[in-house]
């Protein structure tokens, strides 16, 4: 009994033919007879009776058992294979190559994964996506700009006037680079030429497309650490193996000694108002990171989402525009500028770079909608995307300090630290007991406070008392909510930790 | 002499020493040392001096030649692998392993693009595209419908009626799956359920999301033959092979050869108002290729784009109406219904499916712009998607009409065979002449008339001698001037093939 256990348990094919019960009988009068036959197999590995793995009878002994001739085994034996339910190897026999896996996914569907689907498994965008767009919460988890002060009136007119326009280009099939009039406007407001600017339907686009267009499963790419999760995501599906360089020390001894070490094909960093972080990245460290890049040939890909979104005074220039070597591709996103709703960004680099970057877009997204890339545009030319800027900093600087003063009023400060971003949408805060921020922000998110853990941000699983708020999504009228909670939800888990359960009486 | 031509070709080590007309003088004063060495190979590599794949001197040959330590020698090969200009194996030296290749790509971007972006150099959509946003044309290549009937004054009123709704869904993130009020609407007006319906900027997108999910180098894909470009681009460059399966025969007996064959991971198919045939495939079809579906455990994606545009009367049921096991994965589209510039479609599939394409997803595009999800939902709630679907089937078949009877008044016939669509955008006809249709596209398109090669419609090269027309894009007012320079460029053709050029008498 034991040793047939064992047996099982090693899908043996002495055992097959055990968990099969096979006998003549079992497929007595179905014409033809291999249809009998392979019913029976069928049944036994969609039920799972027959696991992956385990070795079907020797044709010759399953003809014996059955009462059929080996030439209908056989036959039966290659229909399997032809479903993709079983595989026969030379000299080694017959093997179950399929089973039920317990996703609930239809039975046809098993085993149909690509390698790279299977690295897309995680979900936390998604979640955080549904979680922003969840009007009960008071304060969303997403990086969102204060969109009710959304330039509603100047959007209609523009919409108004594109409306009233060329309908062609409107309805019609458009370029996959995008339309000339967003091109050139983007290009006279944000830098970069025309010609070497692609449209994207958002900056997430542009990484995905760096992603598939760079990058080869078991290539590394350096990260910001703690950075951009979308990013992290998007090269790790790709493949990528990720190492974090610290945005916070931003020493450059450590990058050169990373680029060393792992030979990167890429370097991904969002240096200006840094997400989660807010921090800015001092312009000798710019210089020095594109001094080390030329030197030893690392592509960089800027992400430069946060730079119009200054709270004082303008950051330092762009890493494209000190580089002189075509090395930077340079993404940026109206986002955070207008509404991330809108789904607008692009990006610039060498002109066959970009070229390649459409190659793949065109087939992934044939081009970007064009009602919202002609009244963007409108929006540009007009001066009211200025107007709106100016308005938003005002009112993204209002937000920012009417929470601060907040988390102060209620002695926050005791509990984490954080630093007045100057910049971005972000306050990055680390709590100071041993508390996990997951249990705060679940507490939180319960109570309608959306935030975002630490530790998705980074690649070495580190951030686990740190957390990200979006300021800018918080009316002032909401501080006080937003802080309240906040700290009320921290208090609590630090309670919890200072007194852990007593010990529960056994019998 | 001539031994020494040979040894550059081989790019023996001896060469390389030749090459680079090394001496002591040539890094006189530069420190470190290694520097001075690293300068010199780095400026033969990147000149072309040195080529991919040449040996470079042994350590202790440049050594010599230099008048430096070997250490020093070391270190500068050292530096140039870390910047991926050579490699060393153990054993056999360091090799140039990057150069100049001519793409005009900056040097530092050489050899760093993936697999799957090499995969992706076809840009005949991408020109497709161009063309189509090309105003200078009477016709345009690319598949739209007529787009002059938009209903501007419905899209208008559901454009103010969503402007002056809750702002937050508008303009804040959304889910990636796509808005409740549109995959609610898409489930009651084109059946599947919301819930297993994943909204898509356009079905390319979902056929390129189908390509990541499922696809692995070297699987193997059915497609119609001829079958939509897209399809064949998005699935070649995720690395499948592919077959056609002829759609004119529809003959099962040669889909299931096909499948025994190469064992396909999909069958994609667009049964209904066929790109670009215009055919329909008919209901013992539709069943027999489920039924093979099934038997083979084959996932289908079925493309039903131009199902609503039928110009008589509705097709039959969908492939997915019939599938009882999960089977089909359903991809639809607004661009033919409604306008291709405004990016929308969908998809159904079974839920588990759907969660893992929208996993992919997210982190391409994590949503479909909200604007056009809830406008879209509108038109379809208020009953003037419907009514404009009625005139637009009006107004395609008065210009289908229009074309035909320009093409029989120039006596088309002649020349050129095709069947009457009965739904669709696409009049795909066949030379009776050894013509081929390049000739005749490139003239006519220089006249204005923009018009597919049915070469690219082929996964094994074929239907060089046929050709796709977009009727619903040709105004009945551009009907005449339309089939007048198209017969006009097939009469010229066919002189040039009639009557050879004569021989051209040398000396």
């Amino acid at each position: 009994m034991a040793k047939q256990a064992r047996a099982a348990d090693d899908g043996s094919a002495g055992d097959a033919l055990g968990l099969l019960r096979l006998s003549a009988n079992a497929i007595a009068g179905e014409r033809p007879v291999f249809r009998g036959v392979l019913r029976l197999l069928e049944e036994r590995i969609t039920s799972g009776a027959l696991k992956p793995g385990a070795r079907l009878p020797a044709e010759r002994t399953l003809a014996g058992a059955l009462d059929v001739s080996r030439a209908t085994v056989v036959r039966a034996y290659r229909e399997l294979e032809s479903r993709g339910l079983a595989r026969g190897y030379v000299g080694r026999g017959t093997f179950v190559s399929a089973g039920p896996d317990g996703s609930g996914a239809p039975f046809a569907w098993r085993g149909k994964l690509s390698a790279s689907a299977l690295r897309s498994g995680d979900s936390v965008i998604r979640d955080l996506l549904r979680a922003s767009s969840d009007p009960r919460l008071i304060a969303g988890p997403g990086g969102c700009p204060a969109t009710d002060g959304f330039p509603i009136d100047a959007f209609r007119a523009s919409l108004d006037r594109v409306l009233g326009g060329a309908h062609r280009e409107l309805w019609g099939l458009g370029p996959t680079e995008g339309l000339p009039p967003l091109r050139e406007a983007i290009a006279r407001r944000f830098g970069g030429r025309p010609e070497s600017t692609l449209v994207l339907a958002g900056a997430q686009q542009g990484l995905d497309l760096i992603g598939r267009c760079l990058i080869e499963p078991g290539d590394t790419v350096v990260v910001d650490r703690p950075g951009y999760l979308g990013a992290i995501h998007t090269f790790r599906a790709a493949g990528a193996r990720l190492v974090g360089w610290d945005v916070v020390r931003h020493d450059l001894d450590e990058l050169e000694d990373l680029i060393v070490r792992y030979r990167p094909k890429l370097i991904y960093t969002n240096p200006t108002f840094h997400n989660p972080t807010g921090w800015v990245m001092p312009m000798q460290v710019r210089q020095g990171l594109l001094r080390l890049a030329a030197r030893f040939r690392v592509p960089v890909v800027e992400d430069d989402t946060y730079r119009e979104l200054y709270l004082s005074s303008p950051p330092p220039p762009s890493l494209r525009s000190l580089d002189r070597q075509s090395l930077v591709i340079y993404v940026g996103t109206f986002s955070k500028m207008l509404a991330p709703g809108l789904r607008l960004g692009w990006m610039t680099a060498a002109e066959p770079i970009i070229e390649q970057l459409a190659l793949i877009k065109q087939r992934a997204d044939p081009h970007t909608q064009s009602l919202v890339q002609l009244v963007v545009a409108d929006l540009l030319e007009t001066g009211k995307f200025e107007a709106h800027l100016t308005e938003l900093r005002a009112e993204h600087r209002r937000r920012r300090d009417a929470l601060c003063s907040a988390f102060k009023r209620r002695r926050a400060s005791e509990l984490v630290s954080w630093r007045v971003p100057d910049g971005g949408l972000y306050l990055w805060a680390r709590l100071h007991a041993r508390i996990k921020s997951s249990v705060v922000l679940r507490d939180a998110l319960a109570d309608g406070v959306g935030m975002v853990n630490g530790e998705v941000f980074y690649v070495d699983r580190a951030g686990e008392g740190e957390f990200r708020l979006c300021f800018s999504s918080i009316p002032t009228s909401q501080a006080n909510a937003v802080a309240e909670r906040v700290t009320r939800h921290i208090r609590a888990a630090r309670a919890d930790v200072a007194s852990p359960s007593p010990l529960v009486a056994v019998g």
